[in-house]
């Protein structure tokens, strides 16, 4: 069905980056196929909110072949792709080597560990919404535990939650958990001690959400302070191990509960292009985001390592939506054989909440923190969500906690991912799938 | 914390039957315990339309603690129990002897496969959430590599979905799945060919619903035909493999999505009673629901064998409901010392929903079909549903689905549950967890 004249447009990712290259490539004369991992594209701004039990998995996500639906030029695959071979113009997936006349690569970042020993083995991600959802039926699973436990070391120890890295999803999460274990998961266990529970948030830096002014770190501090959360600066991990925290300056906080948001790095996919990679894992790009000496292939978002004014742009959203809009748009004059201007970053900002009524944003050199900048907040998040249902049962999970501080249905589900002594999920499904 | 003259009642399942002792029993001078192997009450009677993308899990499942929350005699454990020992007058949970003076088994039912082989190994249960988001992942994860697959015969049989049962269940199910893959998915998948995608009814008997009189049945069986539904009746399963149903008359259906919804049984937990359990699984109670012999032991629900004017009460929720009720009211009673009446069912009528605009109804020895029958469904489920929220949320989609022919985002989450090659998903998570 690939009329001979159309060139393949290969996204690989459909987060924010490949997904807004495909939305501008849509209806053009590109034939664009779309790989993703999952059938749907993550909200990720909004993901420490589910682990939070504050909303739930499907209101941050959108299937990418409902987004794509009245498109048709692009086409859904939902697979891994294992390999680039450059020399063929191909990728591989699903054990299928597939063609390209350009390539784009979005496909993200995952977790750095910088060697802590026991990091990547003992504590949990949160990067995508497989990790949300285990990390919330940990939290409450932990609860669960907690209140059947006599021994007074294991109980405190189910109910200390450590969040290490104190970045804006580090503080942001650090907020909601700790507007849940204080409130509704404190009313639903009236048989735990509210003493023992305890949220700890834990940054090597002399202060949490460095990239802000000092002014606005300060307030967000107190504000996680007054909601009672634990804040450690200048706490180094020296090793995570299943039953507690170790710092290096000899302090163990025992817990069962580790959340890593630490940092993040660039993954990289196997291939035969000559590239280089910073050592946080990102790709080296040239003006038009392409790799130097590859004009056909093209790294966005996370992956690409671009310095504008001597700064290396951050790993955020924006930069990725700007950067897949750009190659869009790069890939559109190109097949028109007009000339082309190299991507410029706009920063129009950014914002940290921290619990109800309170959050942080820099806008246009401005800086608000309180009330007003918590209202921005929500407005903007509510905005770029995806899909009316979502906007409308996120707005509504909102109002309700904020009337009732109550918060979503905290189930632990599915049990499978949460299974402490390995003994209530050994099912075995159809086709020879085990759960656990 | 248990007051010298209180007495202990152990309710175990927090279903219709054993929630419904609760809350009878709630702020009386009975100490209750009541365990679950989940954190949440499942509103099965809609668990069918998660399986089918129309609904959400957490929509239909109530927390425990919530529900509980404002009582202060009720404690909850989420554990699965392991023993009775009537002996010494306890159950075993998680390690632990918890005594009781009282004790109420409402433990449910599980899937009886009638020694048919390869029926539990690789058909696909739904009666339990994780269940309904297994299946519905892995449907969805059919179509998905449905349309990555050039052998039109594997296509084919990845397109087709055999549900097993022309028991409501089936039916239910039947209606709402052919609506899914007729409708959302056929509009998600453009690549795929319509003609290729067929879901089917089997049903042993020689009609679908056979407790309704045989013009409903008609009925339903017509307006699932409409809705692309293949009904077969007088089939009869021989096997099940992890490519196909074999039918004793030989036929073969290629498939890889085989859903059983053909029978239950009652779920015998290890005991020292001694007790009469009938064929299917299910316990000979007396007219108090005591297991004869044993004045403090009740047994409620699809595990009780309770025969009223020569018939077996079904394995329904509104049953579950009623003994629940009677059984708190019984203790109660028996509390003040007063005498008691034997159990009696009151059967308030009985519904089946075949898709949109269309259900049958028996109320009151009146028989409905079409619309109105439809209307009071809706009604009738709504009503019953627990928690505002959910109601809302449920309402906002039905109503959503009902004007766009649109159905809930179509996840599939978590992906360790739906794990066809053993390759995406061989995580390990902290604490020693594996997700398949």
């Amino acid at each position: 069905m690939i009329n001979q004249r159309q060139k393949t447009v290969v996204v690989i990712g459909a987060g924010f980056g490949g997904l807004w290259v495909a939305k501008e490539l849509s209806n053009t004369n590109y034939h664009v196929i779309l790989i993703d991992k999952n059938n749907y594209h993550t909200f990720l701004p909004l993901l420490y909110q589910v682990s939070a039990a504050e909303i739930e998995p499907e209101q941050i996500a959108s299937p990418v072949r409902f987004i794509i639906r009245n498109t048709k030029n692009i086409r859904f695959i939902r697979g891994e792709v294992t390999a680039i071979h450059y020399a063929n113009k191909t990728i591989e997936c699903l054990g299928q080597h597939i063609p390209f006349d350009y390539l784009v690569v979005a496909a993200g970042s995952v977790n750095s560990y910088f060697n802590i020993s026991g990091a990547s083995q003992y504590s949990f991600p949160l990067k995508t919404l497989d990790d949300a959802m285990i990390l919330r039926n940990h939290v409450l699973s932990c609860f669960e535990r907690a209140s059947f436990v006599d021994d007074k070391n294991q109980r405190k120890r189910l109910l200390t939650i450590v969040i290490v890295g104190g970045g804006p999803t580090g503080v942001e999460f650090a907020g909601a958990l700790a507007e849940l274990v204080h409130g509704p998961l404190h009313k639903d266990f009236p048989e735990l001690d509210s003493e023992e529970i305890s949220v700890c948030l834990i940054e090597a830096g002399d202060r949490i959400l460095g990239m802000y002014p000092p002014i606005l770190s300060e307030y967000a501090k107190s504000e996680l302070i007054k909601k009672g959360v634990n804040v450690l600066t200048h706490a180094n991990v020296g090793k995570i191990e299943a039953t507690g925290v170790y710092l290096n300056d000899s302090t163990i906080i025992p817990t069962e509960t580790v959340v890593w948001t630490a940092g993040v790095k660039g993954e990289i996919i196997k291939n035969d292009c000559n590239m280089k990679i910073s050592t946080n894992g990102r790709i080296q790009v040239n003006d038009n985001l392409n790799i130097p000496g590859y004009d056909d292939v093209f790294i966005i978002g996370d992956l690409a390592q671009y310095s504008q004014e001597g700064k290396t742009l951050p790993m955020i959203a924006p930069v990725a939506i700007q950067q897949g809009k750009y190659v869009g748009r790069f890939l559109k004059l190109m097949g028109k054989n007009r000339k082309t201007k190299p991507f410029h970053y706009r920063d129009k900002g950014s914002m940290v909440t921290i619990g109800r009524n309170h959050a942080v944003t820099q806008v246009a050199g401005l800086h608000l923190k309180g009330y007003i900048a918590w209202i921005i907040w929500i407005f903007i998040h509510i905005l770029y969500l995806i899909g009316f249902r979502n906007k409308l049962f996120v707005m509504i999970n909102w109002v309700w906690d904020y009337i009732f501080f109550e918060k979503s249905v905290r189930l632990i589900l599915p049990r499978c991912c949460d299974n402490p002594d390995n003994t209530t999920c050994k099912r075995r499904f159809p086709n020879n799938h085990f759960c656990n």
